[in-house]
């Protein structure tokens, strides 16, 4: 529990917070100032900081513009860090759509999407293709679950990426992956895709 | 080159080859007889013969009905085999939303989902959850592809089913995948879902 301030000196903390990590939610601010959610609110209407939400797209726009390899539309949920060729961080809200209606689990396919965009977003390169993903999925998502995917490339070797793709749901990994990417030339977006091998 | 026969005994001939295995198209049976595809149409417009695509739909039709762990409607592609516990055949052909603008690629994540609603299908269980998922992608999948995958079970241990999918476009392998699924009883779909561990 965190000792109680006077409001200004909570509003200069709060702003500061914020500055230093700007996907602090509500609820989270809440329980480091020891006040309630809505305290939170009216003090960040009063600052004139936008929601959590609000604040991650406004990342997001920026990183999206250094995407290479894929529309950074293409990529699933925000995309809240990314330094090409390196490292990326997304963040994706499954929908009620997207689970398998007799289990009510978030259907792989859409996990994978988040894994497989963000790895691609990674490569510092014109194209990229998947080659080979290793992946393990540890505990079933359902709709609510707020994903936050760390990707990061591990290794590269001539035109070969292998990039590790960790997905967490609060502090518990849900998933991970291992992906084998392969880098493209600009020239491979003008000829016939169908000669390429990519497995090997 | 066929032997070139009377129209009744061509005729004749394609409903035995049809009945054989509804899957032939047009293309393949005017190779198969040495007539252009047009006389195929022809043919099988006489004979009161569905087209490929409609005589596949009728077999699949019966096999989404088999299906337990999820809704036959959740199946990616048509289903056009299914013994249950042991082996399964999807075809399902890519659309122009399916694929990333830049490289025109499928994106991997729908011939992902084609792999794992098959591998799904197979398990003779009221539920089931993917826990391994080792994949490679051999060659780009393009729109105008029909792929055809394949899925067996290769070994259960327990409620752990392994199972093998594998993916061609006409001869050609696109994608291999080894699967590890956890079969679940029913009381599973009743309780909450995020007490159960998938991976090891």
């Amino acid at each position: 529990m965190a000792v109680r301030v006077s409001k200004a000196e909570r509003q200069r903390l709060l702003r500061e917070k914020i500055n230093e990590n700007p996907f602090y939610t509500d609820d989270e601010l809440a329980d480091m100032f020891g006040v309630s959610v809505q305290t939170i609110r009216l003090d960040r209407m009063e600052l004139g900081i936008p929601e959590v939400r609000e604040r991650i797209k406004n990342v997001a726009e920026e990183n999206y513009r250094k995407v290479k390899t894929i529309l950074g539309a293409e990529v699933v949920g925000e995309l809240i860090d990314l330094e090409l060729g390196k490292r990326g961080i997304s963040i994706f809200e499954p929908t009620e759509d997207m689970v398998f209606v007799k289990t009510k689990i978030v259907k792989g396919q859409y996990i994978y999407s988040q894994a497989e965009s963000l790895a691609l977003s990674l490569i510092d390169a014109p194209a990229a293709l998947i080659g080979v993903a290793n992946i393990k999925y540890k505990y079933p998502v359902k709709v609510g679950d707020r994903l936050v995917a760390k990707a990061e490339v591990i290794r590269q070797r001539g035109n070969k990426y292998f990039v590790w793709v960790k997905i967490k749901v609060k502090e518990k990994e849900v998933f991970r992956g291992k992906f084998i990417l392969v880098a493209l030339e600009e020239d491979f977006l003008k000829k016939r895709s169908d000669t390429v091998e990519v497995g090997n």
